[in-house]
């Protein structure tokens, strides 16, 4: 193996740069040439592909973002799109590809070298932590400490008021950034796909809220089951029916992607770019380098995507415990 | 004078803490009792008030919220309520009041002078910097930087995927939030209440954004006469035409009111504290202690309240240079 | 068992608060009375013990130090001041304990419980993340951010002067804090007290650093076997002999033991937390509750204590891939 | 006037990047080639000077550090080195200069437009905020902050053991950051280079600290003339003579130069520059644009060097009644 490739794909991630940083670096440390391809799949069609060279990845490690930059792809669907874009790598000489994204990317990329035999590995860049294969996904920690400093500061405001809030972080079909910014924030409550809202539970909850108690928060995962922040607040103020209660809604939205990254997320990053590019080089394709228990794991894409990956119950448990 | 009493009232802000304290250990020092109302005009109706010594106040000037509380009084706008008022504040032998707050704290505080005639003096604790008499309002410049810091961390993620995104901040009738945090946060455009929004000229210069520029930020302040943020999104869309552009919006919200105030705010919060307390000592009443060039000026609630506080005309100047 | 109690003992660490909170409500919930020993051995044997309720432990997660404060006891360290501790204990009817701290505060606690047969579990809290027993210490995550926001920082500076930095962080047997934070502040080289520093290597590459290279971070262990980071700053100098090379030394000192607990902290310490008192009531001691692969685990203080918890080779691995 | 330069020099400042922005995007707007010139008197002194464009300065405003770097020059004292800076500017066609930095860049560039009369104004880019003629310097403001984040995280820290700790910051001359930070971290006391330390008053006050009282923060001013913070803790111990009381100290270094500016330095560094550049299209030269009262002031350079700029009385009382 002489060329190699990387880009990020679907929604960006903080640490996705410190991800590139070390594939960059990894391949030139082990002699390969490594090229970038800008706006993943997108790009990849369109043939925006560059050389990159150690001092292109210096001083990105601290940033969120990508500067690889990512881009949705309809055309990579086809599989027109997809000639071409190996038409393009072809022409680079490239033989191995690093994809750093999520459950989206690794769909694509499994096709990809299914129908066309470049080996790929996949690195786990994604707030989500959805993906089975690694403890945690790159940009889960920033995302997760983001959500926290949020509710850290509304939690200030709330127990001015003595207000009741109730806060939606992203997460469509996981709820770990729920969980794990609910325990962190003191949460009295937290919202999940993954488990059965009980708002009647709630509901006599908040009405006998101890005396001494000066606010509430609630966390409400994006994908509840019982709908978004807003629809829920709704629900229980219905329920209630006490006007004294004071509701408030705050949607954290896009704030969660970026920032400067963790040290977890750039030491995780960097993992994963230095155990991709060494799966490639010992021959390891159509899988995913993630880190479980502090070490190297490669998990072949369709488990990534395929396999559920559950809330961690004792988490679940705290929740219960700690908001009496 | 002997006694004198402080509360904070109307939205909370970061520094009202470092202002109470002030308050409390300037009276102190003075050689005076100090007491604190807690929940506004809502505790001074309940006669919710309690002494407060210099212990009581430490390791408070870091935090955001306020220790005293805050909450609307709908009771205060009857007769009856302030009398109730100001029967408790003669039964703890109160001369003397600090109100910090921002212009319905100082609307009540004006006429409960005016009818029961205690000596009051008012600090501006308020995050909208709409207050006539004092550059700055308390909790401003926090708000400022905790927007700018949102904005910073959804530029990652908007420059990763070419998209422009409206970011809405507080500012019902005020547009300084928006103003510093999009010079500061390096906005395409800010839209403010204070001045005419021209859509078709923010249309034309979206549509024709050069090459080389990767995202673009628009600033929109809650009480633009054009709308929300989502509504003028919506708008700029319609006239847009343009699929390829991604538009996405996001409302900052409730974390605008919260977090540890800055150097900024807890130093202005301590001053207009103390001046406050100096200024019920030398006999003033019926006005705000504001920080103008670096100095104390008193300014009579009525001026405070209802006096127009323009925008800067250079900020505004500002804005069209930077964004080209 | 019907009464336990809580303290917190040597250098504090962000997430003890959390740790402490998590006692008292798992403990209140599973049916205990919990108590609170305020400045660890010095409280237990000065009688410093008081009730604690829900409500003594709200609005806490989020805050560094540790409310039960902490204190280095020269007289736990005699056989009078452990039998006065314990006389105290017993009056108070506590009949289970839980120990937040480092290695001192289990070694102190396993004597202790084996004179006098309490029974005891321990919460990893110390930054250093040197116990055995458990993936990560409470506050470790903390501090590492901490030192990384700071090394952010100078790189600003470094990268604008072209200059050579030796940053000195905490670490004096452990290097973990030095090669978490080196590797996510793109350090050039970390000197940690587990491996032996090759100076002359430093050297060499310092001398031959390419010239797009616009500045060099050095991070050292306060425990590196060749000195602080002034001292080895002092031996680099004096081999390079260049004067156009700008060198800087900045130690971080005390911020690193403070600050807002991370969401992993926080986590951290509600999940041993919880599992202390757990292990309390079944019947567990002289063990320290820690997280291993995301599980509780139980390690008797004994390893805790003896047991060396190496450095994780991957790390270091990538300090040398990363550098290039 | 068609062509203009602009630089950075002496110790780099956060919001220095804003200014150079603003300068060049100003420059951009009135119809003027914007140059660089890198690395301060050095790079004009060798050529290294390149044409700037609006996108040069994109996604800048949020870092610290400087692109255009910073340096010091021997070689520019000479009367040799300022001709050859003349010769390489006059080859560039550059008819004006915008200087960004301290009192040392000022002074350089006083004696450079005398003996060479390229029209030049300054910017005032330095922490310090030791400069006459404008209320605040650039990066003053995120110094401060700075400084105060890393003591509210070692109060933290000092609060749990009940310690006593003397914290170094900036300032050889001047004690802006200490007096600012010490108010906002709620200091006990504030040494600075202006006001006569007395340090028997410090002990008398130490020694009494009242029994409820958990930890006591002194600010010092590196250029205090008691000494730096090590030697007056020293002297204070030595006089204290209290084996009980723990003292420790801790020299927050150069952490404050960097860092993202705060949303003031922001718009300072951007209000600064486009005065500069309008001050040279009307033809003013030798003279720095500052904000004083939120307008733009043109302040000769000899003034601004010269003339003392003294700490606000208000604050030195404010730190006497806020630490009883």
């Amino acid at each position: 193996m002489k060329k190699i490739a990387v880009f990020t794909s679907g929604g960006d991630s903080p640490g996705m740069n410190a991800c590139v940083r070390s594939v960059v670096r990894t391949g030139i440390y082990k002699g390969l040439e490594v090229y970038g391809i800008y706006r993943g799949y997108e790009g990849m069609i369109e043939g925006d592909i560059k050389r990159m060279y150690s001092h292109s990845v210096s001083n990105i490690v601290q940033r969120g973002g990508t500067i690889l930059k990512s881009a949705r792809s309809m055309e990579f669907k086809t599989p027109e799109g997809r000639k071409q874009a190996y038409e393009n790598l072809k022409a680079h000489g490239i033989e191995g590809i690093v994809a750093i994204g999520g459950d989206g990317t690794f769909t694509g990329a499994k096709i990809f070298q299914e129908e066309f035999g470049i080996p790929t590995v996949g690195c786990p860049g994604t707030i989500d932590n959805d993906l089975y294969g690694t403890d945690f996904t790159i940009g889960f920690d920033t995302a997760v400490n983001t959500a926290l400093e949020a509710i850290d500061k509304i939690r200030d405001t709330a127990a001015a008021h003595d207000r009741i809030f109730f806060i939606e972080v992203m997460g469509r079909d996981a709820g770990f950034i729920a969980v794990e910014s609910g325990i962190g924030g003191g949460a009295e409550f937290v919202m999940v796909p993954e488990t059965k809202t009980d708002l009647n539970k709630v509901v006599k909850s908040l009405r006998n809220i101890r005396a001494n108690k000066s606010s509430s928060i609630v966390v409400v995962a994006e994908g509840d089951e019982e709908g978004n922040a807003e629809t829920i607040m709704q629900k229980v103020k219905d329920k209630i029916q006490d006007p004294e209660k004071d509701f408030k809604v705050t949607t954290l939205g896009h704030i969660q992607r970026g920032g400067n990254p963790t040290a977890h997320d750039r030491l995780l990053g960097s993992l994963c770019g230095m155990a991709a590019v060494e799966g490639l080089i010992d021959g390891r394709t159509n899988c995913m380098a993630g880190i479980m228990d502090q070490k190297v794991v490669y998990t072949p894409f369709g488990d990534c995507i395929g396999k559920e990956k559950p809330l961690n119950e004792l988490h679940l448990k705290l929740i219960d415990i700690l908001s009496i």
